[in-house]
């Protein structure tokens, strides 16, 4: 096995490009991989005859008080990591690559997409995400593109994004890939001490908690709410900030879980932020199986 | 000659387009043809196997106070004016159509472009062009597409969005198409009363004295504008908006004509709003052509 080959212009990126034939699957990441990002290469690798992983920590989608200056950067580490997947061609662009002089269009999503959750906490943050992914889309010039499901409003915002300016891309929403105990895999992750570490897993605990009440007959929106909140509140030095159930394709927010949904949160252990989310189907649902479908993909 | 195929729908647009092969040139419009647009579209047929003109009054683009409802529309006599071109395909969509249940994209671009001239009179016009011009370019997908320079900022606008965004179609802005007076076409030149008709040509000539006076060595934005804005004063019931003097390619205002540059200006006659624009060059240039050239295709 070898390291992959790393370009880091749009220029070489093309000649690059031009050389070969074949589907293209494209992984964006900001590095800092970890086993969910392989996830999404191995999918990759498995549906499209060339990939492309781009690592490019941008700047426009973390607000001034984020952590954009600290977030975890080792290329040669993001390297060796992928090396187990097989050859892939990676894209780590310098900032003045993708926002050339002059550069000053912005992609924006509306709705309550663009509007709820995340976008409360981040404010600018999809709007960042959403015009660098477009710019990338254009870059590579993928078949299809493959998103991590832990960042669900993502992954729905970029689906609304690609849909309405018919953007000629396949996107697919893989499963999250978690710890042995169930922590949703982040690159954040890595900056929890030993304590928070031990804390963490609460989250996902929590989800799945809300998850079970309602497989088990309980559809008011406020209670499955307060039973979550609840069981986060037990953990001290965890702070949450949101944790809602919401449409599982709108985000808009639920009052009685009558077909699939997603509840989604989001808290603070000290300085690193985590999110995680996960589908939760009315009780009645597991008697009418098509009533579990949710959104394609996701 | 036959008038010109009409579609009503991205469906049928793309079926039509399948049944067909080599470029595609297309020509966004709002309908209400005039010699300005036949100038695009006789340009587009020369450079392209086949031509889409399409005829969309695009509703985001106006704000409540603008004339959206009583903008002019008539499908049939925009056929006729086109059957003297030779065969084109008319993409006449409903809104549905652009904008399907669920659209909630804004492309929106910043900087000066965005901000200044006609961004100040008209807010949120441009999102709503480059928005539905993106959408348009994935719907249609030509590999060259073809503006009218009178609307100069529109054409910058969506200059900077194709680049940024790296949409794959060529651009050119096309000459401003003037009435024997000189007044630039306009849909909305039919709105004007007789009396008004006849003051209207005084915006090109106040253009055209600005540009005289540069030539003959004038270098002070301020005294030009001055120049300009007194012409236009002269006459009864109409109200200037702007009358500005700009760097060619961003917009940003200029205090001293030291290269090629743009004068633009906007007003009213009655109900009607005029706007027009030209290209100012500093003395110096005639000696030094080169100095002439602005950017590429305006």
């Amino acid at each position: 096995m070898t390291l992959p080959l790393v370009v880091r212009s749009a220029a070489a990126l093309r000649r690059r490009l031009a050389r070969g034939q074949g589907d293209i699957g494209f992984v964006p990441t900001m590095g800092a991989l970890h086993a969910g990002h392989l996830s999404l290469v191995s999918r990759a690798k498995r549906e499209n005859r060339r990939v492309v992983v781009s690592i490019f920590v941008n700047p426009t989608q973390f607000s001034p008080d984020e952590d954009f200056s600290t977030y975890p950067r080792d290329l040669n580490a993001d390297r060796r990591l992928l090396e187990s997947e097989g050859p892939v061609l990676v894209y780590a662009p310098s900032a003045s690559d993708i926002y050339p002089a002059g550069f000053s269009t912005t992609v924006k999503v509306g709705a309550s997409l663009g509007s709820v959750l995340e976008a409360v906490f981040r404010p600018g943050h999809f709007d960042g995400v959403a015009t660098v992914v477009a710019r990338l889309f254009a870059l590579v010039g993928p078949q299809r593109a493959y998103f991590g499901l832990k960042d669900y409003q993502q992954y729905l915002v970029i689906k609304r994004m690609t849909a309405d300016l018919g953007l000629p891309v396949a996107l697919t929403g893989c499963p999250i890939v978690r710890e042995d105990d169930g922590l949703a895999m982040s690159s954040r992750n890595r900056r929890l001490s030993r304590g928070q570490r031990s804390k963490a897993a609460v989250l996902n605990r929590a989800l799945g908690h809300v998850a079970a009440l309602a497989a088990s007959g309980e559809a008011s929106a406020a209670r499955l709410r307060s039973a979550g909140i609840d069981a986060l509140r037990k953990v001290p030095g965890l702070k949450i900030q949101y944790f809602e159930l919401a449409d599982a394709g709108t985000l808009a927010p639920i009052r009685r879980l009558d077909k699939a949904a997603r509840v989604l949160a989001a808290c603070t252990l000290g300085s690193v932020r985590l999110i995680d989310n996960r589908p939760v189907h009315p009780a009645f649902a597991r008697a009418v199986p098509r009533l579990l479908k949710g959104p394609k993909n996701v």
